[in-house]
C-alpha cells in the first residue's frame, strides 16, 4: 500500500509517501510559507534530486494539490495516478482523553478533534485544515488520524493528575497528556526488538531529545509517565522552551517586567530553554556543544543544565517503574550527540552499565552503546515518526 | 548557654529556650494573633503545665516582652533574669545568595536580609520585625540569623538555574534556592551518626514531609539539589500548595476562569495541593490517610499522587548523586506515617532494601526501618529545627 503521511502546521506541511510493504519512502517533502508570500514546495523523490517549486499557495488545499501533482507527475512523480495513493495518515497533535489510539477519520472523529482544539489551539486547527484539504482532493481515499498524545493515555491517575483543585480536571480536563507519543511508541518497540525480548516484559525509558524534547517511561509496553504535560512546555529544558519551573516564577517575572500572561507565555515558549540559558547564544545544540567544547561559560552551564535535567527525569522514571532494563536515546540530539549522551550517562552508572566510548561516538545508527556485561542497556535508536504513522494507517485501512 | 530560638511570622512568634550544653528545652511557646484582636501567649516551661496568657499585643516588641517576662517570672519562669539568656537565634526564611551559613547579626546583616526581602516578601520582613524587637529589649545580647536557604547554597549551577533567559538570573536572582535547609542539614547529619559513618562519605536523600514538604539530595555533606525553588511553591504536592506544574497551566486556568496573577497564586498556594486534589476534602494528611484506608476515591488518588511525586524526586536525586546510601523521612508525615512511607518505598525497592514492616509502623522515633541485609538504608529521623538553630547560634557566639 502507498501511504501518504501528512504533518500539517499552520503555515507548513510535511509529507512522505511510504510503501507500507517495503517500508521505503517513495518521495518526501515540505510546503513552506503556505498563505504567506514566498511559498514553495520542496520535493524529493526517492533516489532523485531535491526539487524546489516556488509558487503561490493561497491555502492548504492548494499546497496539497501541488504535492499530489508532484507525486503523480509523469517525469518526477512516483505513482501513476491519484488512486495509487491508498490511504493518508495524518499526524494530529492533541487527542485529549478521547483518543488512546489511531483511528479512521470520520465526521465524528473530525468533530472530536475539534473538541480537543482547546487543549492545542495552535496545532489541532492546523491539523484539521490538512484533513479537510485532503478530503476535498481525495474524497474516497481512507484517512487515519494518528495522535501525538495517544500513546500516553495509559498513564495512571497518579502520573497524570496535577496538585491543583480537582474541579479543573473535571471541568477543563487539565491533566498531563504528553506528546511525541508516536516516537516514544516506535522507539520503545524497537528497543524490545534490539534486545530480542518481548516489550511486555521490559521497563524502558525513551529520551526523545530534539529541539522539542521529552522523556517517557514505558513499562510492559505501556506508557506510565512522560515529561511533557498539558502542553509541550513542561519537562526538559528545550531549544526555546523553559520546561519545568517554580510556578511562582511567572508571577515574579510578570511583576518585575510588567508583562501580561501572553507575553510571559511567549517568553517561556520562544525565548527560554537553551536559547535563554545561553544568554541568547543559540537554540541549536550543535552550536552549544561546540561552545562547550571550547570552554565557553554560557554554553557550559547550558549543556550541563540540559543534561542534568534529562538525567533527573531518567532517575525519576526508574523510580516510577521500580527499575529499568533499557534507556533509549532518539531524535536529533539523542541520535547524533555522543557528547550529550555521555554527559547524561555519567549520572546514571549506578544503574549498572559501562558506556562503550567508541560505540557512543557513532551517529544516527541503531546501536547498543554499552559493554556486553552491562545490566542496563543504553540504546541509540533513530526515530521514524512518519513510518510509525504509515504503519498505524496501514493497520487500520 | 541559654539560647532563645525565635521563629517570627507576620502575626505569630514561636520560641524555645534551649540549654546548649544539655540540648534540653527549658521552655517553649507561641504568641498568636499579634496586632490582631484576641492575641495570646501560650507558654510551657519544661516539666510544667501549658499556660495561656490572653492580653493585647499591639506589636512584636510587646509580644517578645511578654515572652521574656514569662521566661524570667519568679514562679513559672526558667531563668532568673534577662542576662541569663546568652544569645538569640533567629530563623530567617530567605538569605538569597548572600548567606551560605548562619551569621552573627549586625547592622550590615540586617541590611542584607532586607535586600533579600524581594525574594520572600511575606517572610523576611516578619523575621526582621522579630530581630528589631529583640534588639530593643536585649540590646547587648548577641543574636544569630539562621537561614532556611543557607544549606542549599552549595547546589551547583546546573541544579539551581532554570531554563529561562539568563538575564533574569543576573538582574533579579531568579534561581532555585530551596527551603527547610535547617531541617535537611540536621537530618542528614543525624543519618550519618545513625549509620556510624562520616557524612563526607555518604549520599543521603532527605524527605521532609509535612504540610510544607521538600526533598533534598546531600552528597558528601553538601546539598546538591532540592525540590523547592525560587519559592516554597515548587516541588512536591503539599498541604495546599500545588508543587510542580506545566507552567502553561497558569495561562490555561487564568483564561478559563478569568483570573489575574494574584488570584492564580492564591489558588496555587492555598487551594491546591492535597486539599485541591482531594476535591477540598482536607489538607490534613491524617484525614486523607483515613479516607484512603476506607477506600474513598478522592483520598486514594490524592495519597497516590502525593507518594508517587515523592518517589519520583527520590529517583531523580539518586541520579543527581549517581547512587544513594540512605533515604531519610522526617517532619510530621515522614516521622509518623508508616502508610505513606510504605507507599513511597514500594516504588524504590530497586535500590536494594526490604522494609521491616514492624519497624515502619513505629511513629516519631529515630530508627532504621529496613532489614539488616539492605544495601540502601531507609531511616526515620525526627527533625528538630529549633535545636539546630540553637546549635548554630551557640557555635557563633
Amino acid at each position: 500500500m502507498n501511504i501518504l503521511v501528512i504533518n500539517c502546521g499552520s503555515s507548513s506541511l510535511k509529507f512522505q509517501l511510504i510503501d507500507s510493504e517495503t517500508e521505503k519512502v517513495s518521495a518526501k517533502g515540505l510546503c513552506e510559507r503556505i498563505a504567506i508570500e514566498g511559498s514553495r514546495l520542496v520535493y524529493t523523490p526517492a533516489g532523485g534530486e531535491k526539487m524546489i517549486f516556488e509558487a503561490p499557495m493561497a491555502d492548504h488545499t492548494i499546497a496539497i494539490q501541488m504535492v499530489l501533482d508532484a507525486l503523480t507527475n509523469d517525469s518526477y512523480g512516483v505513482v501513476k495516478e491519484l488512486s495509487d495513493i491508498d490511504a493518508v495518515g495524518h499526524r494530529i497533535v492533541h487527542g485529549g482523553e478521547l483518543f488512546s489510539e489511531a483511528t479512521v477519520i470520520t465526521d465524528e472523529v473530525i468533530e472530536a478533534i475539534k473538541a480537543c482544539s482547546d487543549l492545542a489551539p495552535l496545532h489541532n486547527p492546523a491539523n484539521l485544515i490538512g484533513i479537510e484539504a485532503c478530503r476535498k482532493l481525495m474524497p474516497t481515499t481512507p484517512m487515519v488520524a494518528v495522535f501525538d498524545t495517544a500513546f500516553h493515555q495509559t498513564m495512571p491517575e497518579e502520573a497524570y493528575l496535577y496538585g491543583i483543585p480537582y474541579r479543573y480536571y473535571e471541568k477543563y480536563k487539565i491533566r498531563r497528556y504528553g506528546f511525541h507519543g508516536t516516537s516514544h511508541n516506535y522507539v520503545s518497540g524497537r528497543a524490545a526488538a534490539m534486545l530480542g525480548k518481548d516489550l511486555a516484559d521490559l521497563k524502558v525509558i525513551v529520551c526523545h531529545l530534539g529541539n522539542g524534547a521529552s522523556v517517557s517511561a514505558v513499562k510492559n509496553g505501556k506508557c506510565v509517565d512522560t515529561s511533557m504535560g498539558l502542553t509541550p512546555l513542561e519537562g526538559l529544558i528545550m531549544g526555546t522552551r523553559s520546561g519545568d519551573l517554580d510556578p511562582a516564577i511567572l508571577e515574579f517575572i510578570a511583576k518585575k517586567e510588567n508583562l501580561d500572561m501572553d507575553q510571559l507565555m511567549n517568553i517561556l515558549n520562544k525565548e527560554s530553554g537553551v536559547l535563554g540559558l545561553s544568554d541568547q547564544f543559540s537554540s541549536d545544540f550543535r552550536d552549544l556543544e561546540e561552545g562547550y567544547l571550547q570552554g565557553k561559560d554560557n554554553c557550559t552551564r547550558t549543556m550541563k543544565a540540559f543534561c542534568y535535567r534529562v538525567a533527573k527525569y531518567v532517575g525519576a522514571y526508574v523510580a516510577a517503574m521500580n527499575g529499568v532494563d533499557a534507556i533509549c536515546f532518539t531524535a536529533g540530539l539523542g541520535e547524533n550527540s555522543g557528547v550529550i549522551r555521555g554527559m547524561i550517562c555519567e549520572y546514571l552508572t549506578y544503574l549498572g552499565f559501562t558506556l562503550d566510548q567508541e560505540k557512543n561516538s557513532m551517529r544516527g545508527k541503531e546501536i547498543d552503546i554499552t559493554t556486553p556485561d552491562s545490566k542496563t542497556k543504553i540504546l541509540v535508536i533513530p526515530t521514524n515518526e512518519e513510518l510509525a504513522i504509515a504503519r498505524e494507517t496501514a493497520k487500520l485501512v
